[in-house]
């Protein structure tokens, strides 16, 4: 493997070829479904992408209006990119077409190889070093592919019958495709998007040639990762070590217990590490380790869309005082604390109901015994926002069914939207979906995130307040 | 506290003049809002309650069609229930004409006693005082109510605007109101309730009372409890392990970390508890600690709507390889492994496609290369539900934007619906939330819980596996 650390130096020049190809060779069968390479090209005319677009076939002339090539030596132009979704067997073979055309980069789409069996992993082997010969960069095999929200390169081979995403600064890296577009409507969800990479069996390209190059890229603010395994330790913390500190890395990572690792292993080939080294090397070099699947898609959002807290006091604004205990719990666990407000605040708020200025501000009493309570909610907010011992604020929200309070919601967002330089993490409850559905999104319009959870809420914040003591630690 | 332990054999009497009551007095203000007396009369008469019902107040001559009592001694017949929503001040007064009139149960909604300040504290010892004198029960000061769905005695005193309810038989008890009918939709989540029931600052009546009472509801299969402290620890462990081997008692627990259980003994005047002793004590006797407050809504389902397993062999059917990973970690958690399915199954599913019969069984790659996929889903699903080796099932499930398998996999379902004892954790997830809703709700129709992540699914199979191993102790 002595190639390919020689050639690390370069990765990122390398990356560039997949994520700002400028020309596409789809290499594969162009029947009709919802797997395959018209998909891909589906995709990327849905996405807008300007580059070219080379569909690669022997027995087709057309495809959705492209002329069709029966092989990539008879383009006469450069191409930068091929996706490979052809018989794994021959694979290797229209890869070194490939590399032969002077191509730097392929995302082989196909799977078989040594996720399946013996036969698949000296298939693999063989790419690897064909990779390794010529210089032609892999990602994959076994990829539902990349996205660049920034030209519009979405190489989805999966048809989810829903083509929006929103551009935005979170990028998504993971060894499965279930964070690809097809699995979850990002755009639906207000969750912006700069890169997608599914590295799959990660055979070439792996998780730190990814964080490096997203370490230089503009457009991603935000590194969010699944990992089953890590290919090389060492280079990994370096990595982390150097880019945790400028952009967030929120990291998922299987394989915690030993039952996991042995399934991962017999996954992709890569050797267990104990969790709990794993987990002090994570915490030394600065990863932010996420617990579930689901914080994939909802951690992110904290980072990218409201500013870091400047420390550690938490002010919560609750309807319900069960779930302040809760959240006092879940706080501790990230060094939240929950302090007192400064006596002009308490005096304010004790002014308008008894025992309103302690924290958790409850605002279930005086909601059901003032009358004119919702013209009061923003002056309560504001007051607690604008308290010199809260750094960051849980904001809990009770709708009812017919929504009656939505605008005033939004209202007092819109009101502090660039008031405070504090982060806001906002749960929503009520007894129809649809309203909570209605409110959350008007709120993730103005940049407030909300949350699945009254944990979930917290756990964000308290993930921002570990990332901005990351930022202070040099 | 001589009285108390005294009346304590009584319990389970005392609390069927709760949700048994045959008539209910309101006592209360009934201006128009969606909090107080007009609110629980409305809550009433929608959830068909037929009990009389009396409303108190000397201002008012008619509230709703019902005629108004200046006070309950001018009310003729027996009452057995008070709902008390007037001044904190006036309680006390009003709870000793509720006893003299030979009632035997009255809920205190009302707040401002113990959770506010001194004075409350106060007043609270003095309702306590009464109780114990005259043999009246409380349940409260400052709760949501209770409800039985059986007797339509649903005393909410906050209207949301949804009045449905699923009889069921999960009874829900809690130390807030966040578990009341206006907080989520139990009806549109298929979450079928016996009773519930927020005791407030369990002033009178507590978790163990009402434990013991659940145990022998006849309605109630399932308890799941949220408590921020323990009224008293002794009765408690013994309650719990008499009727954890018999109904499942799901808890959650706030105040786990030291900070946490600060704000809760400042909220309820309760003892702390070191959590590790706490959980080491429930481990013992029995009860199924919840991780997240979600989790209220989504364990309980398991217990109510799917058999136990006979074993901690756990299958899974998965599109996506990454998830199969993290799943075998979580069950791991739980004691639940991935056993090799029989060599008969193996077989057939390879003979469908290479590998297919490994668990996780993938069938992401059948379902992208086999054209006719969708017909031989069922096969597979048959397959590993029939296979000797496999205890219990989790399904994850792909839909995509226009819902096209919709109809498949809700047939899929209806197929093995009784033909398997076996229980089946589903999670769903695609680029359209409503399409999701959707087949959720066909497949709990169906009476298979469908979950939010795929850790979810997996807690949910591994807290049935521990339950069933605690049926198995004796």
């Amino acid at each position: 493997m002595t190639t390919r650390s020689a050639r690390q130096s370069h990765s990122r020049n390398d990356l560039r070829s997949f994520f700002d190809a400028r020309s596409v060779a789809v290499i594969g069968t162009f029947r009709e479904g919802w797997f395959g390479g018209s998909v891909v090209i589906k995709s990327l005319m849905n996405a807008g992408y300007k580059g070219q677009i080379y569909p690669i076939n022997p027995t087709y002339k057309e495809v959705q209006g492209l002329r069709v090539y029966p092989a990539v030596s008879d383009v006469k132009e450069m191409i930068d990119l091929a996706i490979i979704m052809i018989n794994t067997q021959t694979v290797p073979q229209v890869l070194r077409e490939c590399a032969e055309k002077g191509m730097k980069a392929a995302i082989v789409v196909v799977d078989g190889f040594a996720e399946r069996d013996q036969v698949g992993l000296l298939l693999q082997r063989e790419i690897v070093d064909i990779a390794e010969r010529t210089g032609i960069r892999i990602i994959g095999p076994n990829t539902a592919g990349i996205v660049n929200t920034a030209n519009g390169l979405n190489i989805s081979p999966y048809d989810a019958g829903y083509y929006k995403l929103k551009e935005g600064s979170v990028a998504i890296c993971a060894q499965t495709g279930m964070t690809n577009p097809q699995a979850f409507p990002y755009h639906d969800f207000q969750f912006g998007v700069s890169k997608i990479c599914d590295f799959g069996n990660n055979c070439d390209v792996d998780e730190s040639d990814l964080m490096e190059y997203l370490e230089e890229d503009p457009k991603t603010s935000v590194i969010s990762m699944y990992l089953e395994s890590i290919t090389n330790g060492r280079r990994f913390l370096e990595v982390v070590s150097r880019v945790a500190p400028r952009k967030p890395i929120l990291l998922l990572k299987s394989g915690k217990t030993q039952e996991g690792a042995r399934a991962s292993a017999s996954h992709t080939g890569s050797l267990a590490v104990d969790d709990h080294i794993f987990q002090a090397a994570c915490n030394q070099a600065g990863a932010l380790r996420l617990e579930r699947f689901n914080d994939l898609f909802e951690m992110p959002k904290m980072f990218a869309y409201q500013p870091l807290p400047e420390g550690n006091r938490m002010g919560i604004i609750t309807i319900t005082g069960g779930v302040g205990v809760l959240s006092i719990d879940e706080g501790a666990k990230y060094g939240l604390v929950v302090s007192k407000l400064s006596p002009r605040t308490r005096d304010s708020l004790n002014d308008i109901f008894p025992n309103l200025g302690e924290i958790p501000v409850d605002i279930g009493p005086p909601a059901a015994a003032i009358k004119d309570f919702p013209s009061r909610y923003p002056e309560i907010f504001n007051a607690v926002m604008a308290d010199e011992n809260v750094d960051c604020l849980f904001n809990i929200i009770w709708v009812d069914h017919v929504g009656r309070s939505v605008e005033e919601y939004e209202t007092v967002y819109k009101l502090i939207r660039d008031k405070y330089r504090k982060p806001i993490a906002t749960w929503l409850y009520g007894p129809n979906p649809c309203v909570v559905a209605e409110l959350r999104q008007r709120m993730e319009e103005l940049n407030f995130p909300v949350f699945s959870g009254p944990e979930t809420s917290i756990r964000a914040l308290g993930m921002a307040l570990r990332f901005r003591n990351l930022t202070q630690r040099n």
